[in-house]
């Protein structure tokens, strides 16, 4: 995290005079923060950073995405009781959100390796206005990918650019826009993919099809020969209830935007359990 | 929103350039915005002042708050095609974060008022770090309140400030410091909440309380005439599915984290109708 | 201070490029920092804050809201003479303007004190547009109270508000509008003091109303036995020179704009004693 | 103004959120700012823009540096009432600091005009921190001198610089620092201005000499034939007091931090005269 | 450009206040803006941009990439005369810098097209700190490839990467890592080359190689069958003199961080043609 | 460098994610940066603080200006591997961006030395946006002068300004407007030259006069006896190749924007020469 970014956090949480704590005779702490529920855990390093610049020591032994049991013990913290005060909520809500996004992904990827070896559990552009960064990296630590990050990260090719300039002209162009970006496709039909594949897309996106239907196209690129040079992903609507379905279909990629909509915090805790004298 | 907060987060969805849309032969064109599923909407300003940025005109006619049915439009939009595909997902993140915490907690008030008229639902500081401003007026748009907004907005006294000065001298010290700020005390016993009432706090927070203990809480404070004086606020603990029970108790205020870490965001979608010859 | 509001100001003193600084050999050196006159000292924290990050050890004894004699000792310096010499102005300034402010406040108190044991001296949102935060800070250093800091942390309800709305429908809706903020409203007579009160009201400002009125209103609050739940707030044309007249009201608050317009900046100094070779 | 310097003051004194103008029902309203007392007028371009920024018509006749009898009309606005509400605190926070500067810059200049046609009264770097740019042009708004503005802006070669190199060499690396610059001298003796002057300065800053000390100085050097080269200033302990015993020594420049930390605001209102049903 | 951006380098430009320009009398004026030798022209948005915050009314015929001769026209300019020579150097340093790197890159495209069809230049990320986007845009415009954008565009396999790891563990662990980014190898020699092509690199750079080197490098990935699946780079030590050698080898991309940094402004300039009475 | 323009350079180069080196294990490095030609070098400060905020240690025994032999050591680097390759880039560009700058610079100079012992070599305002301050560092670093850094910091009186307002009434009102700046005129002949002179200009720029002219202008303002109190500056259209034409003037200021906008960057490398076990 960048200092300024550190600052806007603790900006918006602390606001102008936190005057709670200028009540409190500062003392120096020791306080831990530990998960009440198992959990995959991201965030170590926001949390880490914004601990560092209050002036707090945050010692931990784990790496992101590691796997915790209820009760594991986080960080140990050290340093003035009002600096921990003041830290804690804002290391709290990236922990508690980070490790809810590298929980729900863990848990995904884990059923979809029931059905295969392969494919990968991405997420989407749907994130948190302001905080993509940092939820997307959470998908990363829980096993997932990160897809492309932006506008300007990939070539996405989507149903709008068809529409407006058909489907050879797009592709065309963005081959001649970069050599360094990959193009993806994003098509709705057998039809379309085994065009899309033919013209020389590096990733087909089936847009809101069906299993069956994903199952019959994977089929047919093979058969034409198209599979062995494009990446082909599944999105739209598929969340952990109906994830199995999609991953049994051997597609590559299973897209969720529900990784990080759908995902509800992680239970985690700050406990002072000391103050010097 | 403030232009250096929309130029935030459209440079986070953009990137340094938006290759895709270069590609495209801009074109005039309108789109609509409609919801999915029935929800309380919320983030109309924030998606309305997106679009305005990049020279779209949205036009809506609902205000913040307003119950949609499925299927129900949002906005009409009218620009150019590449800009409408620009600022399609930031505006359409803002919409769906929003509208999911409004309506989650638009579905926890009305759950509250079958049991007790006055009691208010209220957010807490646990909300998606950067964005927390936004996150408060989609609980306030859903019929909810947005408690403090962070460390400088009210007095809240916590255990950890109890532990280091004590209850009496913490109160003491909180109504000297400001006279235009409430003093919230976090309690965890009858006697305690008593005795922060006797002392003049003007909110008690009961933390961690079950309803029962909130009850009889409740009961003590009106017999010992505290009970006037004071809004009472139940905390800890408490999601949709338990909330009733809280209801029930009549307490003033029930405050719950869930209304934004356990949100789901609302499904709503943009589409093209219409690209000028 | 934030590291982006020390390095703004630190940008507006310096510029693109100290030239002066540049001619000079640099070397180790001390000075000290002391006031010429007496005055309740206040911008320790600010200035510390500037040395620290130019890399100047800034050492003292004091703190906020210490009262000192002329040629008192504020801080002594260590560290290379071109950071001194770059720190300087923008420390002295801050130390400067801050402890004028928190002198006005101390004498004003003081004269307060003379009167009334408990009524309190404030500032209004009349400060320096860019640095509210330090000179409420300044405020409470010399014992005053900082009032509420912007429109969004208290519900100040206004002449402009009431003749939009009423009164009635005005606190109405504020009570409604949140339960952690008090409800400060602005009357010109005894009747809407009254009217205020009974309504629910957490504050009542008397606003330009004469000494006698204010005694006169408060007595009416008493006989009708809405004191007890009220703060009643003395405000408009107060200054230094009519304050002991207030005071003898006996009213609860004094809110004076002039504790930051009308204050003048105390007397403070640096020198350098010493030069390594 | 930039839109980030608009934006920054409006954070400042607006908040997260402005709860008691979201109680109110929006109507378009008229209203009028006028002075409660005589000034000299500044802070028509930053009052302007805020206004602007916030969707309001302001209009004006005056320009910077008007002199204005008690009760004359400065803007005429028109816009939503929210808005103007909104608006007033920090607009008139502006035209009270600046047209408090610009007033007493404006009779300072005329006390000096009363003894010499041709002296400039400069303010100084005692600003405060985060708007001098502002509180310099409202100098200039009432007939003063901007000086320099920061350390970039010219060179200064002051006691510390002279101790550490020799006034020598520290004329003649300043000379050969830059072609675009003054060279300004502080010094404390006549002698020391002499031999300044004779290398070359631009300008000669007498500090804390009395004016029998100014005026011998002035004579030897115009004796020396150096006066026509150079420019003197005094300065050190000038306020409006004391101010034409140096206005009577014909000095160049009379420099005053007062100028801008004893001004006191101009007391300025506004006033909502006009509601549309 | 965002108005952040805009107004960061007008402040640089401006500083805190255009003296010169206070001293005139602000007028209407026309002016234009011609290129005084034959360029590809670019920066036009960036100038527009320009012209556009500061009120003034720019208006071409040209789109980013036009061949230009000497005496063209680029804009017509209409606004205050005060606002025009306000913009004129900063809108003159973008054309004139950002035109020179688009002709630059559009004779070198030149050359390469003498020889080879499909060939891309392209820049690298030696760019000038602070302004990559608008330099990279200038390759664009003058025909060549703006490459990776930054660190987190897509994956570089550098030797120093390949010496911590090994390029088999490297190439394995970047195809994990992400599907939506191409993988490139820099490799110094043919063995490595054929390697990295074995295992999946989707682009190989070969670095510092002479045009023999690159060849028969290009020889055996072709027998081998390689070819097809990556693209070849060559880099390292290419400037225009040398180009055409690179050319002939009929490489895929030959990447020159001459382009931007031996680039030489255009000349380009200003002149007001008109001043309203 | 401020913190914040490191973070901003950083985050251009950077982008979300450094994804290549989150591949690499990283380990503890030594690294060496060296020029691969002669050169003046210039930018230590700035790679210097780009590698501290990485935390990577930096050491060199080079000053701003000094000049190199190729292949001469600049910086010993210690750090971790990932950040020393994160930092590499952009610390390169700044050393080889201003190296170039001051190198060219530099070989001016002593092109001009060798004709005139006295005559100063600056650049101008066609800088590079946003990032003025450091090019104008390099240009100091290699001998020259800044020049003024921007509108605010000398008044400049152009022939837009002559054609507003009359030479006479120009000058007149830059000397009213502030006693601490210098005046330049703009003049195209002999005759403005000696007008400007003799009204008071502290500096006259001959602009695109040629060599012969210069001289005869030179002539006749010592003939009036004008010469002794102004400076004289060529412009327009000098660069290295003609500038020894100039320099045989003896005119004081020879000012060429070519130092920046014709400068290449000086090529200049890092090699990691040690990984910890």
């Amino acid at each position: 995290m960048l200092i300024k970014e550190i600052e806007q956090f603790i900006e918006e949480d602390l606001g102008h005079d936190d005057i709670s704590c200028t009540l409190v005779p500062d003392r120096s702490a020791e306080a831990i923060i530990f998960t009440k529920e198992a959990c995959t855990v991201a965030g170590l390093g926001e949390a880490g950073a914004i601990f560092n610049y209050l002036g707090v020591r945050a010692e931990t032994s784990l790496k992101e995405g590691d796997e915790l049991e209820a009760g594991a013990l986080i960080f140990r913290l050290k340093g003035g009781a009002v600096s921990i005060l003041r830290a804690e909520r804002l290391a709290l809500n990236f922990l508690g959100h980070l490790s809810g996004i590298a929980s729900l992904t863990s848990s995904c990827v884990k059923l979809v390796r029931k059905h295969s070896k392969s494919t990968r559990v991405a997420c989407t552009r749907k994130t948190t206005p302001g905080i993509r960064k940092f939820e997307k990296r959470a998908v990363v630590a829980g096993g997932g990918d990160a897809h492309r990050f932006n506008l300007s990260d990939s070539i996405m090719i989507k149903d709008n650019h068809i529409q407006l300039m058909g489907i050879e002209a797009a592709i065309r162009a963005a081959r001649k826009a970069s050599f360094t970006k990959k193009i993806e496709v994003e098509v709705e039909s057998e039809g379309a993919a085994v065009l899309a594949a033919g013209l020389g897309a590096d990733i087909i996106m089936l847009d809101n099809m069906k299993p069956e239907e994903i199952v019959s196209t994977l089929k047919v690129l093979e058969e034409k020969g198209l599979k062995q040079s494009v990446l082909v992903e599944a999105s739209g609507g598929i969340s952990r209830e109906n994830l199995e379905e999609y991953a049994k279909t051997g597609v590559d990629v299973i897209s969720m935007g529900a990784l990080i909509h759908k995902a509800r915090w992680t239970d985690i805790s700050l406990e002072v359990i000391n103050y010097a004298e």
